[in-house]
Protein backbone atom coordinates (compact mmCIF):
# COMPACT_ATOMS: atom_id res chain seq x y z
CA UNK A 1 0.00 0.00 0.00
CA UNK A 2 1.07 3.46 -1.34
CA UNK A 3 0.62 6.48 1.25
CA UNK A 4 1.08 9.82 -0.30
CA UNK A 5 1.86 12.87 2.44
CA UNK A 6 3.65 16.27 2.64
CA UNK A 7 7.27 15.44 3.03
CA UNK A 8 10.02 15.11 3.24
CA UNK A 9 10.53 12.94 6.36
CA UNK A 10 10.05 15.22 9.20
CA UNK A 11 6.78 16.93 8.49
CA UNK A 12 4.05 16.79 11.53
CA UNK A 13 1.77 14.65 8.33
CA UNK A 14 5.02 12.32 8.27
CA UNK A 15 4.41 11.40 11.79
CA UNK A 16 0.56 11.26 11.54
CA UNK A 17 0.97 8.90 9.06
CA UNK A 18 3.40 7.12 11.10
CA UNK A 19 1.03 6.79 14.10
CA UNK A 20 -1.55 5.14 12.44
CA UNK A 21 -0.16 3.02 8.83
CA UNK A 22 -0.29 -0.51 8.68
CA UNK A 23 2.46 -2.65 8.73
CA UNK A 24 4.73 -2.52 4.95
CA UNK A 25 2.95 0.41 3.85
CA UNK A 26 4.88 2.58 2.07
CA UNK A 27 5.33 5.96 2.41
CA UNK A 28 5.78 8.41 -0.30
CA UNK A 29 6.69 12.39 0.40
CA UNK A 30 4.68 14.38 -2.06
CA UNK A 31 5.89 18.53 -2.01
CA UNK A 32 2.60 19.90 -1.45
CA UNK A 33 -0.78 18.83 0.09
CA UNK A 34 -2.65 19.07 -2.95
CA UNK A 35 -0.27 17.02 -4.87
CA UNK A 36 -0.97 14.72 -2.14
CA UNK A 37 -4.65 14.68 -2.30
CA UNK A 38 -4.30 14.36 -6.24
CA UNK A 39 -2.20 11.34 -6.22
CA UNK A 40 -5.31 9.30 -4.82
CA UNK A 41 -7.40 10.94 -7.27
CA UNK A 42 -4.80 9.90 -10.33
CA UNK A 43 -4.50 6.50 -8.57
CA UNK A 44 -0.80 6.84 -7.98
CA UNK A 45 -1.01 6.69 -4.55
CA UNK A 46 -3.75 4.31 -2.54
CA UNK A 47 -3.77 6.20 0.19
CA UNK A 48 -3.02 9.63 1.30
CA UNK A 49 -3.03 11.50 5.02
CA UNK A 50 -3.72 14.84 5.14
CA UNK A 51 -3.97 17.48 7.78
CA UNK A 52 -7.89 18.91 7.09
CA UNK A 53 -8.12 20.79 10.46
CA UNK A 54 -5.73 22.88 12.83
CA UNK A 55 -6.69 23.83 16.81
CA UNK A 56 -5.64 27.06 16.54
CA UNK A 57 -5.66 28.21 12.31
CA UNK A 58 -8.98 26.09 11.88
CA UNK A 59 -9.72 24.54 8.54
CA UNK A 60 -6.95 23.68 5.86
CA UNK A 61 -8.27 25.52 3.12
CA UNK A 62 -6.20 22.92 0.88
CA UNK A 63 -7.44 19.90 1.76
CA UNK A 64 -11.22 21.15 1.86
CA UNK A 65 -11.31 23.17 -1.61
CA UNK A 66 -8.92 20.11 -3.53
CA UNK A 67 -11.39 17.35 -2.21
CA UNK A 68 -14.69 19.16 -3.07
CA UNK A 69 -13.77 20.99 -6.19
CA UNK A 70 -10.87 18.78 -7.94
CA UNK A 71 -10.60 14.75 -6.10
CA UNK A 72 -13.92 14.30 -7.20
CA UNK A 73 -13.19 10.44 -6.38
CA UNK A 74 -11.69 10.70 -3.18
CA UNK A 75 -13.28 10.08 0.18
CA UNK A 76 -12.29 10.02 3.72
CA UNK A 77 -11.64 6.46 5.12
CA UNK A 78 -10.39 7.37 8.61
CA UNK A 79 -9.14 10.63 11.12
CA UNK A 80 -6.71 10.65 13.31
CA UNK A 81 -5.84 13.63 16.10
CA UNK A 82 -2.46 14.74 16.19
CA UNK A 83 -0.76 17.04 18.87
CA UNK A 84 1.36 20.05 16.95
CA UNK A 85 4.37 21.11 18.77
CA UNK A 86 6.84 23.56 16.83
CA UNK A 87 10.12 24.35 17.76
CA UNK A 88 12.38 26.97 16.61
CA UNK A 89 15.52 25.36 14.96
CA UNK A 90 19.18 26.75 13.63
CA UNK A 91 21.99 25.30 11.68
CA UNK A 92 24.12 25.82 14.83
CA UNK A 93 23.27 27.26 18.29
CA UNK A 94 22.19 30.98 17.82
CA UNK A 95 20.74 33.48 20.53
CA UNK A 96 17.07 34.40 19.48
CA UNK A 97 17.78 38.07 19.30
CA UNK A 98 19.88 37.15 16.26
CA UNK A 99 17.50 35.30 14.45
CA UNK A 100 16.72 37.66 10.96
CA UNK A 101 14.27 35.46 9.06
CA UNK A 102 12.03 32.26 9.74
CA UNK A 103 11.12 29.98 7.44
CA UNK A 104 8.35 27.55 7.93
CA UNK A 105 5.13 26.25 6.54
CA UNK A 106 2.82 29.27 6.59
CA UNK A 107 0.35 27.20 8.58
CA UNK A 108 3.23 26.84 11.09
CA UNK A 109 4.16 30.51 11.07
CA UNK A 110 0.35 31.48 11.63
CA UNK A 111 0.17 29.33 14.27
CA UNK A 112 3.05 30.80 16.41
CA UNK A 113 2.16 34.38 15.30
CA UNK A 114 1.91 35.54 18.72
CA UNK A 115 5.61 33.86 19.73
CA UNK A 116 6.44 35.42 16.84
CA UNK A 117 5.72 38.81 17.37
CA UNK A 118 6.88 38.98 20.71
CA UNK A 119 10.19 37.53 20.65
CA UNK A 120 11.05 38.65 16.93
CA UNK A 121 9.02 41.23 15.64
CA UNK A 122 11.72 42.09 13.21
CA UNK A 123 12.01 38.93 11.87
CA UNK A 124 11.19 38.61 8.05
CA UNK A 125 9.30 35.24 7.39
CA UNK A 126 9.67 33.12 4.72
CA UNK A 127 7.10 30.07 3.43
CA UNK A 128 8.53 26.78 2.73
CA UNK A 129 7.16 23.83 1.31
CA UNK A 130 6.72 21.98 4.67
CA UNK A 131 8.14 22.43 7.87
CA UNK A 132 10.28 19.62 7.38
CA UNK A 133 11.98 21.35 3.98
CA UNK A 134 12.31 24.43 5.93
CA UNK A 135 14.70 22.34 8.79
CA UNK A 136 16.18 21.00 5.93
CA UNK A 137 17.26 24.25 4.31
CA UNK A 138 19.01 25.35 7.24
CA UNK A 139 22.44 23.88 6.16
CA UNK A 140 22.21 26.39 3.09
CA UNK A 141 21.05 28.75 5.11
CA UNK A 142 23.32 31.48 7.15
CA UNK A 143 23.40 31.88 11.09
CA UNK A 144 20.41 34.44 10.85
CA UNK A 145 17.89 31.72 9.65
CA UNK A 146 15.90 29.83 11.72
CA UNK A 147 13.26 27.23 11.09
CA UNK A 148 10.16 26.04 12.32
CA UNK A 149 9.61 22.59 12.57
CA UNK A 150 9.10 19.61 14.91
CA UNK A 151 11.62 18.16 17.19
CA UNK A 152 12.37 14.70 14.74
CA UNK A 153 13.25 17.10 11.86
CA UNK A 154 16.10 18.58 13.50
CA UNK A 155 17.14 15.37 14.76
CA UNK A 156 16.68 14.12 10.93
CA UNK A 157 18.95 17.40 9.55
CA UNK A 158 20.89 17.89 12.26
CA UNK A 159 19.26 21.46 13.61
CA UNK A 160 19.92 23.18 16.42
CA UNK A 161 17.05 23.39 19.13
CA UNK A 162 17.05 27.21 20.36
CA UNK A 163 13.27 27.73 21.62
CA UNK A 164 10.83 24.30 22.23
CA UNK A 165 6.90 24.50 21.75
CA UNK A 166 6.27 27.93 20.56
CA UNK A 167 3.01 27.41 19.31
CA UNK A 168 0.39 29.73 20.71
CA UNK A 169 -1.63 27.36 22.44
CA UNK A 170 -0.03 24.05 24.50
CA UNK A 171 -2.98 21.72 23.33
CA UNK A 172 -2.08 22.86 19.63
CA UNK A 173 -3.43 19.68 17.74
CA UNK A 174 -4.32 18.89 14.05
CA UNK A 175 -7.18 16.33 12.73
CA UNK A 176 -5.22 14.06 9.99
CA UNK A 177 -7.64 12.06 7.86
CA UNK A 178 -6.45 8.83 5.67
CA UNK A 179 -8.32 9.59 2.17
CA UNK A 180 -8.65 6.81 -0.03
CA UNK A 181 -10.23 6.39 -3.77
CA UNK A 182 -14.16 6.70 -3.93
CA UNK A 183 -14.01 2.89 -5.60
CA UNK A 184 -12.46 1.82 -2.33
CA UNK A 185 -14.34 3.72 0.28
CA UNK A 186 -16.04 1.13 2.54
CA UNK A 187 -18.41 2.95 5.47
CA UNK A 188 -16.96 1.07 8.42
CA UNK A 189 -18.95 -0.63 11.02
CA UNK A 190 -20.50 1.98 13.25
CA UNK A 191 -18.20 5.01 11.44
CA UNK A 192 -19.09 7.57 14.49
CA UNK A 193 -19.19 10.78 11.76
CA UNK A 194 -19.85 11.83 8.12
CA UNK A 195 -18.39 14.60 6.99
CA UNK A 196 -20.56 16.44 3.85
CA UNK A 197 -20.70 19.67 1.44
CA UNK A 198 -23.01 21.22 -0.22
CA UNK A 199 -24.38 24.66 -0.93
CA UNK A 200 -27.19 26.16 -2.69
CA UNK A 201 -27.90 27.73 -5.99
CA UNK A 202 -26.99 31.21 -5.28
CA UNK A 203 -30.39 32.63 -4.95
CA UNK A 204 -31.01 31.50 -1.30
CA UNK A 205 -34.18 33.00 0.39
CA UNK A 206 -33.64 34.35 4.18
CA UNK A 207 -33.48 31.21 6.88
CA UNK A 208 -31.80 29.21 4.07
CA UNK A 209 -29.25 28.25 6.02
CA UNK A 210 -31.16 27.41 9.51
CA UNK A 211 -33.53 25.78 7.16
CA UNK A 212 -30.98 23.00 5.93
CA UNK A 213 -29.60 22.86 9.19
CA UNK A 214 -32.75 22.10 10.44
CA UNK A 215 -33.11 19.20 8.71
CA UNK A 216 -30.49 17.90 10.96
CA UNK A 217 -31.54 19.18 14.24
CA UNK A 218 -35.03 18.03 14.31
CA UNK A 219 -34.03 14.19 13.51
CA UNK A 220 -31.54 14.25 16.30
CA UNK A 221 -28.27 14.20 14.26
CA UNK A 222 -25.67 15.98 16.04
CA UNK A 223 -23.59 18.79 13.72
CA UNK A 224 -19.70 18.95 15.70
CA UNK A 225 -18.49 21.46 12.91
CA UNK A 226 -19.32 23.92 9.96
CA UNK A 227 -17.17 25.78 8.16
CA UNK A 228 -18.21 28.19 5.06
CA UNK A 229 -15.89 28.05 2.08
CA UNK A 230 -16.01 30.52 -1.18
CA UNK A 231 -17.10 28.22 -3.73
CA UNK A 232 -14.19 30.18 -5.79
CA UNK A 233 -16.71 31.63 -7.96
CA UNK A 234 -17.63 35.33 -7.02
CA UNK A 235 -18.08 36.96 -3.56
CA UNK A 236 -20.79 36.00 -1.72
CA UNK A 237 -20.75 32.49 -2.66
CA UNK A 238 -20.02 29.77 -0.08
CA UNK A 239 -20.12 26.19 0.44
CA UNK A 240 -20.40 24.68 3.97
CA UNK A 241 -18.68 22.11 4.84
CA UNK A 242 -20.03 19.98 8.28
CA UNK A 243 -19.47 17.11 9.76
CA UNK A 244 -22.19 15.07 11.85
CA UNK A 245 -22.25 12.43 14.30
CA UNK A 246 -23.22 8.73 12.93
CA UNK A 247 -23.02 6.75 9.67
CA UNK A 248 -24.36 8.45 5.99
CA UNK A 249 -26.41 5.15 5.20
CA UNK A 250 -28.26 4.09 8.59
CA UNK A 251 -31.05 6.57 9.63
CA UNK A 252 -31.26 8.87 11.01
CA UNK A 253 -28.05 10.57 9.13
CA UNK A 254 -29.74 9.02 5.99
CA UNK A 255 -33.18 10.50 6.31
CA UNK A 256 -31.43 13.95 7.42
CA UNK A 257 -29.24 14.22 4.25
CA UNK A 258 -32.44 13.40 1.78
CA UNK A 259 -34.44 15.96 2.94
CA UNK A 260 -31.29 18.26 2.82
CA UNK A 261 -31.26 17.32 -0.68
CA UNK A 262 -34.45 19.12 -1.52
CA UNK A 263 -32.83 22.35 -0.10
CA UNK A 264 -29.82 22.56 -1.86
CA UNK A 265 -28.27 22.44 -5.22
CA UNK A 266 -25.41 19.87 -4.36
CA UNK A 267 -25.12 17.82 -1.10
CA UNK A 268 -22.12 15.48 -1.54
CA UNK A 269 -20.68 12.78 1.17
CA UNK A 270 -17.34 13.42 1.72
CA UNK A 271 -16.62 10.33 3.59
CA UNK A 272 -18.36 8.12 6.60
CA UNK A 273 -15.37 7.20 8.89
CA UNK A 274 -14.15 6.42 12.39
CA UNK A 275 -11.38 7.54 14.32
CA UNK A 276 -7.94 6.01 14.84
CA UNK A 277 -7.10 5.61 18.51
CA UNK A 278 -3.58 6.05 19.40
CA UNK B 1 -7.54 62.02 9.53
CA UNK B 2 -4.79 59.12 10.38
CA UNK B 3 -5.76 56.16 7.93
CA UNK B 4 -3.41 52.75 8.99
CA UNK B 5 -3.25 50.34 6.14
CA UNK B 6 -1.34 47.45 5.27
CA UNK B 7 1.79 49.17 3.31
CA UNK B 8 4.08 49.88 1.77
CA UNK B 9 2.18 52.14 -1.33
CA UNK B 10 1.22 49.98 -3.99
CA UNK B 11 -0.54 47.06 -1.77
CA UNK B 12 -4.57 46.48 -2.45
CA UNK B 13 -4.99 48.28 0.62
CA UNK B 14 -3.83 50.94 0.14
CA UNK B 15 -6.02 51.15 -3.25
CA UNK B 16 -8.96 50.21 -1.27
CA UNK B 17 -7.79 53.32 0.89
CA UNK B 18 -7.24 55.76 -1.81
CA UNK B 19 -10.72 54.59 -3.52
CA UNK B 20 -12.94 55.83 -0.05
CA UNK B 21 -10.85 58.33 1.76
CA UNK B 22 -12.52 61.29 2.83
CA UNK B 23 -10.17 64.55 1.76
CA UNK B 24 -7.20 65.33 3.68
CA UNK B 25 -6.62 61.92 5.17
CA UNK B 26 -2.88 60.93 6.11
CA UNK B 27 -2.35 57.44 4.45
CA UNK B 28 -0.05 55.72 7.51
CA UNK B 29 1.43 52.33 6.13
CA UNK B 30 1.55 49.12 8.66
CA UNK B 31 3.80 46.31 8.16
CA UNK B 32 1.43 43.83 8.69
CA UNK B 33 -2.68 43.78 8.96
CA UNK B 34 -2.62 43.10 12.54
CA UNK B 35 -0.57 45.75 13.25
CA UNK B 36 -3.13 48.11 10.96
CA UNK B 37 -5.98 46.60 13.56
CA UNK B 38 -3.81 47.33 16.46
CA UNK B 39 -3.42 51.07 15.85
CA UNK B 40 -6.57 51.89 15.96
CA UNK B 41 -6.95 49.66 19.08
CA UNK B 42 -4.15 51.96 20.72
CA UNK B 43 -5.01 54.73 19.00
CA UNK B 44 -2.36 55.39 16.83
CA UNK B 45 -4.35 56.00 14.43
CA UNK B 46 -7.80 57.40 14.10
CA UNK B 47 -9.24 54.59 11.56
CA UNK B 48 -7.81 51.26 9.62
CA UNK B 49 -8.47 49.92 6.08
CA UNK B 50 -8.30 46.14 6.02
CA UNK B 51 -9.41 43.30 4.31
CA UNK B 52 -11.67 40.75 5.79
CA UNK B 53 -13.27 38.69 3.03
CA UNK B 54 -12.05 37.34 -0.35
CA UNK B 55 -13.60 36.04 -2.74
CA UNK B 56 -11.53 33.08 -3.60
CA UNK B 57 -9.63 32.38 -0.27
CA UNK B 58 -12.19 33.36 2.24
CA UNK B 59 -12.18 35.46 5.39
CA UNK B 60 -8.77 36.75 5.99
CA UNK B 61 -8.01 35.00 9.56
CA UNK B 62 -5.45 37.40 10.93
CA UNK B 63 -8.26 40.61 10.53
CA UNK B 64 -11.59 38.05 12.33
CA UNK B 65 -9.02 36.90 15.20
CA UNK B 66 -7.56 40.05 15.76
CA UNK B 67 -10.79 42.12 15.74
CA UNK B 68 -12.24 39.31 18.31
CA UNK B 69 -9.58 38.08 20.61
CA UNK B 70 -7.46 41.54 21.08
CA UNK B 71 -8.80 44.60 19.58
CA UNK B 72 -11.99 44.73 21.15
CA UNK B 73 -12.19 48.50 21.37
CA UNK B 74 -12.08 48.81 17.71
CA UNK B 75 -15.65 48.25 15.49
CA UNK B 76 -16.29 48.09 11.65
CA UNK B 77 -17.65 51.39 10.15
CA UNK B 78 -18.06 50.53 6.55
CA UNK B 79 -17.70 48.44 4.01
CA UNK B 80 -16.05 48.46 0.67
CA UNK B 81 -15.32 45.85 -2.33
CA UNK B 82 -12.49 46.02 -4.28
CA UNK B 83 -11.54 44.00 -6.92
CA UNK B 84 -8.31 42.38 -6.82
CA UNK B 85 -5.97 41.59 -10.15
CA UNK B 86 -2.41 39.96 -9.21
CA UNK B 87 0.47 40.58 -12.22
CA UNK B 88 3.68 38.67 -11.84
CA UNK B 89 6.17 40.88 -11.76
CA UNK B 90 9.70 40.69 -12.46
CA UNK B 91 13.07 43.30 -12.34
CA UNK B 92 13.45 42.94 -16.14
CA UNK B 93 11.83 41.82 -19.05
CA UNK B 94 12.24 37.62 -18.22
CA UNK B 95 10.33 34.61 -19.72
CA UNK B 96 7.83 32.98 -17.99
CA UNK B 97 9.73 29.75 -17.85
CA UNK B 98 12.84 31.13 -16.64
CA UNK B 99 11.02 31.99 -13.35
CA UNK B 100 12.28 29.78 -10.17
CA UNK B 101 11.08 32.21 -7.37
CA UNK B 102 7.58 33.51 -6.40
CA UNK B 103 7.86 36.17 -3.71
CA UNK B 104 4.41 37.41 -2.61
CA UNK B 105 1.63 37.79 0.27
CA UNK B 106 0.80 34.21 0.75
CA UNK B 107 -3.03 35.31 0.31
CA UNK B 108 -2.01 36.30 -3.25
CA UNK B 109 0.02 33.15 -3.66
CA UNK B 110 -3.49 31.75 -2.44
CA UNK B 111 -5.60 33.49 -4.96
CA UNK B 112 -3.42 32.53 -8.01
CA UNK B 113 -2.67 28.54 -7.00
CA UNK B 114 -3.99 27.18 -10.15
CA UNK B 115 -1.80 29.60 -12.45
CA UNK B 116 1.48 28.80 -10.28
CA UNK B 117 0.75 25.16 -10.25
CA UNK B 118 -0.31 24.87 -13.84
CA UNK B 119 2.11 27.60 -15.33
CA UNK B 120 5.08 27.48 -12.60
CA UNK B 121 4.52 23.88 -11.34
CA UNK B 122 8.57 23.46 -9.99
CA UNK B 123 8.93 27.91 -8.52
CA UNK B 124 9.00 28.06 -5.02
CA UNK B 125 6.91 30.03 -3.28
CA UNK B 126 8.20 32.95 -0.59
CA UNK B 127 6.17 34.86 1.61
CA UNK B 128 6.50 38.76 1.91
CA UNK B 129 4.81 40.91 4.37
CA UNK B 130 2.26 42.47 1.51
CA UNK B 131 2.27 42.23 -1.91
CA UNK B 132 3.84 45.91 -2.65
CA UNK B 133 7.00 44.62 -0.31
CA UNK B 134 7.53 41.59 -2.43
CA UNK B 135 7.74 43.95 -5.69
CA UNK B 136 10.27 46.15 -4.46
CA UNK B 137 12.11 43.58 -3.14
CA UNK B 138 12.87 42.69 -6.68
CA UNK B 139 15.19 45.04 -7.08
CA UNK B 140 17.34 42.84 -4.94
CA UNK B 141 16.56 39.75 -6.56
CA UNK B 142 17.91 37.75 -9.33
CA UNK B 143 16.48 37.94 -12.86
CA UNK B 144 14.81 34.31 -12.31
CA UNK B 145 13.19 35.95 -8.78
CA UNK B 146 9.16 37.29 -9.94
CA UNK B 147 6.55 38.84 -7.50
CA UNK B 148 3.00 38.72 -7.36
CA UNK B 149 1.45 42.23 -7.19
CA UNK B 150 -0.40 45.04 -8.28
CA UNK B 151 0.39 47.17 -11.94
CA UNK B 152 0.41 50.40 -9.26
CA UNK B 153 3.03 48.55 -7.54
CA UNK B 154 4.80 47.38 -11.09
CA UNK B 155 4.62 51.40 -11.70
CA UNK B 156 5.42 52.15 -8.30
CA UNK B 157 8.89 49.86 -8.16
CA UNK B 158 9.61 50.13 -11.83
CA UNK B 159 9.34 46.05 -12.32
CA UNK B 160 7.94 44.62 -15.61
CA UNK B 161 5.23 43.22 -15.51
CA UNK B 162 5.61 39.57 -17.16
CA UNK B 163 1.99 37.87 -17.22
CA UNK B 164 -1.13 40.05 -16.51
CA UNK B 165 -3.95 38.98 -14.51
CA UNK B 166 -2.98 35.85 -13.44
CA UNK B 167 -5.55 35.18 -9.97
CA UNK B 168 -7.33 31.92 -10.18
CA UNK B 169 -10.95 33.69 -10.86
CA UNK B 170 -11.36 36.98 -13.20
CA UNK B 171 -14.42 38.28 -10.55
CA UNK B 172 -11.77 37.86 -7.68
CA UNK B 173 -12.97 40.46 -5.54
CA UNK B 174 -12.22 41.19 -1.69
CA UNK B 175 -13.85 43.06 0.92
CA UNK B 176 -12.49 46.17 2.93
CA UNK B 177 -13.88 47.41 5.86
CA UNK B 178 -13.13 50.90 7.98
CA UNK B 179 -12.34 49.72 11.28
CA UNK B 180 -13.21 52.73 13.99
CA UNK B 181 -12.94 53.36 17.20
CA UNK B 182 -15.81 51.50 19.33
CA UNK B 183 -15.70 55.11 21.02
CA UNK B 184 -16.69 56.65 18.01
CA UNK B 185 -18.71 53.86 16.03
CA UNK B 186 -22.27 55.33 15.54
CA UNK B 187 -24.60 53.34 13.28
CA UNK B 188 -25.17 55.23 9.86
CA UNK B 189 -28.66 56.36 9.47
CA UNK B 190 -29.88 52.97 7.42
CA UNK B 191 -27.11 50.67 7.98
CA UNK B 192 -27.34 48.13 5.76
CA UNK B 193 -25.56 45.23 7.69
CA UNK B 194 -24.32 44.27 11.04
CA UNK B 195 -21.44 41.49 11.96
CA UNK B 196 -21.16 40.07 14.72
CA UNK B 197 -19.33 37.05 16.54
CA UNK B 198 -20.71 34.55 18.88
CA UNK B 199 -19.79 31.26 20.80
CA UNK B 200 -20.94 29.15 22.98
CA UNK B 201 -20.00 27.94 26.65
CA UNK B 202 -18.49 24.37 25.13
CA UNK B 203 -20.95 22.06 26.23
CA UNK B 204 -23.13 22.90 22.92
CA UNK B 205 -26.19 20.38 22.58
CA UNK B 206 -27.08 18.69 19.19
CA UNK B 207 -29.08 21.17 17.21
CA UNK B 208 -27.20 24.25 19.70
CA UNK B 209 -26.22 26.19 16.00
CA UNK B 210 -29.53 25.69 14.53
CA UNK B 211 -31.33 27.12 17.68
CA UNK B 212 -28.93 30.08 17.63
CA UNK B 213 -29.77 30.55 13.91
CA UNK B 214 -33.39 30.22 13.98
CA UNK B 215 -33.38 33.16 16.26
CA UNK B 216 -32.53 35.36 13.36
CA UNK B 217 -34.58 33.16 10.61
CA UNK B 218 -37.82 33.13 12.58
CA UNK B 219 -37.86 37.33 13.00
CA UNK B 220 -37.17 37.27 9.15
CA UNK B 221 -33.50 38.73 9.74
CA UNK B 222 -31.40 37.34 6.75
CA UNK B 223 -28.04 36.00 7.60
CA UNK B 224 -25.91 36.44 4.26
CA UNK B 225 -22.86 34.66 5.77
CA UNK B 226 -21.21 32.63 8.82
CA UNK B 227 -17.51 31.90 8.87
CA UNK B 228 -16.50 29.22 11.80
CA UNK B 229 -13.18 29.95 13.12
CA UNK B 230 -11.17 28.38 16.26
CA UNK B 231 -11.42 29.92 19.47
CA UNK B 232 -7.59 29.12 19.53
CA UNK B 233 -8.01 27.15 22.60
CA UNK B 234 -8.68 23.62 21.56
CA UNK B 235 -9.69 21.69 18.57
CA UNK B 236 -13.61 21.16 18.72
CA UNK B 237 -14.32 25.22 19.95
CA UNK B 238 -15.58 27.54 17.92
CA UNK B 239 -16.56 30.95 17.17
CA UNK B 240 -18.85 31.83 14.51
CA UNK B 241 -18.59 35.31 12.60
CA UNK B 242 -22.09 36.39 11.08
CA UNK B 243 -22.97 38.90 8.93
CA UNK B 244 -26.96 39.74 8.92
CA UNK B 245 -29.08 42.17 6.94
CA UNK B 246 -30.15 45.15 9.12
CA UNK B 247 -29.15 47.59 11.97
CA UNK B 248 -28.28 46.35 14.96
CA UNK B 249 -30.34 49.01 17.16
CA UNK B 250 -33.75 48.80 15.74
CA UNK B 251 -36.23 45.82 15.67
CA UNK B 252 -36.13 42.86 13.62
CA UNK B 253 -32.13 42.57 14.58
CA UNK B 254 -32.29 43.91 17.86
CA UNK B 255 -34.74 42.11 19.37
CA UNK B 256 -33.10 38.92 17.12
CA UNK B 257 -29.75 39.54 18.88
CA UNK B 258 -31.39 39.55 22.73
CA UNK B 259 -32.94 36.26 21.80
CA UNK B 260 -29.47 34.72 20.49
CA UNK B 261 -28.00 35.98 23.57
CA UNK B 262 -29.88 33.33 25.49
CA UNK B 263 -27.99 30.52 23.84
CA UNK B 264 -24.74 31.73 24.09
CA UNK B 265 -22.00 32.48 26.52
CA UNK B 266 -20.94 35.67 24.45
CA UNK B 267 -22.06 37.69 21.46
CA UNK B 268 -20.91 40.71 20.40
CA UNK B 269 -21.59 43.33 17.96
CA UNK B 270 -18.67 43.85 15.44
CA UNK B 271 -20.44 46.80 13.26
CA UNK B 272 -23.54 47.89 12.18
CA UNK B 273 -22.55 50.15 8.69
CA UNK B 274 -23.09 50.25 5.44
CA UNK B 275 -21.32 50.16 1.94
CA UNK B 276 -18.70 52.75 0.11
CA UNK B 277 -20.51 53.10 -3.28
CA UNK B 278 -17.21 53.39 -5.64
Amino acid sequence: MRVAYLGPAGTHSGEALRASAPEGAEQVPYPTIYDAVMAVQERAADRAVVPIENALEGGVAVTLDTLVLEAVDVRIGAELVHPIHHCLIAAEPTPLERVERVVSHPQAIAQCARFLRRRLPSAEHVSAPSTADAVASLGDAGPTTAALGSRLAAELYGGELIAADVEDHPDNATRFVWLVPAAEAAEPEGAAKTTIVFWGAGDEAPGWLVDVLGELSSREVNMTRIESRPRRIRLGHYMFVADIDGPASRPPVREALEALGSHVEEVRVLGSYGAFTT
